[in-house]
């Protein structure tokens, strides 16, 4: 199974694709979307849409895994966020993927095991998962393949939890 | 010049279609796209998509004016208004047209000549500028066009002041 997972942002979009198989996990593409300041939202929007695109054209994930977004401090930084995160919902269901959404402490929980995991704790997790040379930059890459091993991992047990009833 | 006005939401997207010459406003069309509840987001998102793909396609405006958004009472029906406000500027810039933002004061000033004035003053002035024999319904739709009436008096001052400096 292949997991694209994604920490929505507007001026950063962190993306990993991993595949997970027999509860191991291979990283294969992993970067991140980068848009320009000064320059009109709704062109960033469009460039995020066509890398976006691009990935998942080159990738053929099975499932996008995305974080749910909660608003903290900045409320104007988080429309702009919340406005990216819609136009990267709609192109997942363009291009056919199933989307899954998981709260930040669910990420934690599924790489750290502890819910309220420090980002450091989580990033060096998901270095030694993926068995990387060196912690993915910018951090956003590395959530982004944390919520793709979150996946894979709530994945498994749905899928253990249907052989079990079959 | 042809104006789309959005009023952006998630269960229901306000707009309207006027035609704008020689300081007279006239209606062209006039509608709301409504979503439906225990739908996934991105359904919903693709949905508004579509719907206002057609809606630009028919109307060829020249420009959309929609509201800038800000956050009142309710966080999570406004982080699901970002996401479909996302969606409705990528759905424009894909399609070539003009974005303009206002915000809700400036709209109320155009409309009414006051900043502050009240939502049935709003519709009434809208129902009286467009000549329509009652008001628009719902009230979603009623501000798209308020929203697409400010952005005809905004643009003739633009075009005032280009012929001024030619």
């Amino acid at each position: 199974m292949v997991i694209l997972g994604i920490d929505p942002g507007f001026a950063l979009v962190g993306w990993g694709v991993v595949q997970y198989e027999r509860s191991s996990f291979k990283p294969i593409l992993y970067d991140s979307i980068s848009t320009p300041a000064h320059t009109p939202v709704e062109e960033r929007l469009e460039q995020i849409y066509h890398e976006l695109s691009d990935i998942i054209e080159k990738t053929r994930p099975d499932a996008v895994a995305i974080e749910e977004l909660f608003f903290n401090t900045n409320i104007t930084t988080g429309i702009r966020v919340a406005e990216a995160r819609g136009v990267i919902l709609l192109c997942c269901r363009m291009h056919g993927v199933s989307i899954f959404e998981y709260t930040p402490s669910q990420v934690k929980q599924a790489v750290v095991g502890y819910g309220k995991a420090e980002k450091k704790q989580v990033i060096d997790m998901v270095t030694r998962i993926l068995h990387l040379p060196a912690p993915p930059k910018p951090d956003d890459t590395a959530d982004a393949l944390a919520i793709a091993i979150c996946h894979g991992h709530s994945g498994q047990s749905k899928l253990a939890s249907y052989y079990n009833v079959k």
